[in-house]
């Protein structure tokens, strides 16, 4: 388990960075490009996924809470508890845009609502 | 302030790597290399800091708690609040290593002991 980059449990930035995120079907929706820390608490607020156009939208870059995320070891990767259908209208943006949106915490309570997770600035 | 790295309230773990970290008499002491997640409490736990060897030490990588940096805007990089001389005494460890050892609490104390900081696990 120890690694440059893993232990059971800490893991670095740059290990989630890259990671397949599936759905609850087992299908593969996406990977991870970057983790969003909040600055103030020291809390990682989100993981931004690109979804490589899989859902057929105009933009493919999503804002997932990292706590609606479980990695799962058989699959190699993070498991995003909703299904399919469910995701094609989850919250996206452009990847230029997505984190200026974010900025906006209408855009960040709607990702969370849909996610069913709670607000990182309420934890 | 918005970018696709940072907003006012939330910043990339890729924009923190490779962000220079000065101590408190302002000379460079190093450059962040990664960002640590405690998996369990999505908080960031450390950020490592390789020296380049600048302390003359044989070991030149530094787990820095995430609470004892802090940006500054004019020097472009994090300040340490450390003096240079107290930092040459600092816990470190190889590249290799330095992952392997955080896994340890006691490691881990005594960088939060060395820094001032209260453990990440206790927040």
């Amino acid at each position: 388990m120890a690694s440059a980059h893993e232990t059971s449990r800490l893991i670095s930035a740059d290990k989630v960075e890259g990671t397949a995120v599936y759905n609850i079907s087992g299908d593969k929706v996406g990977n991870i490009k970057n983790v969003m820390i909040d600055k103030e608490s020291g809390k990682v607020a989100y993981a931004t996924m690109a979804s490589g156009g899989i859902m057929g939208m105009g933009s493919d870059y999503f804002a997932l809470p990292w706590n609606a995320l479980t990695y799962n070891t058989d699959i190699g990767g993070y498991r995003l508890d909703v299904d399919k259908n469910k995701l094609e209208g989850a919250p996206a943006a452009s990847e230029d845009n997505l984190v200026h949106d974010l900025e906006d915490q209408n855009f960040g309570s709607k990702v969370h609502d849909f996610y069913g997770t709670r607000p990182y600035w309420q934890q």
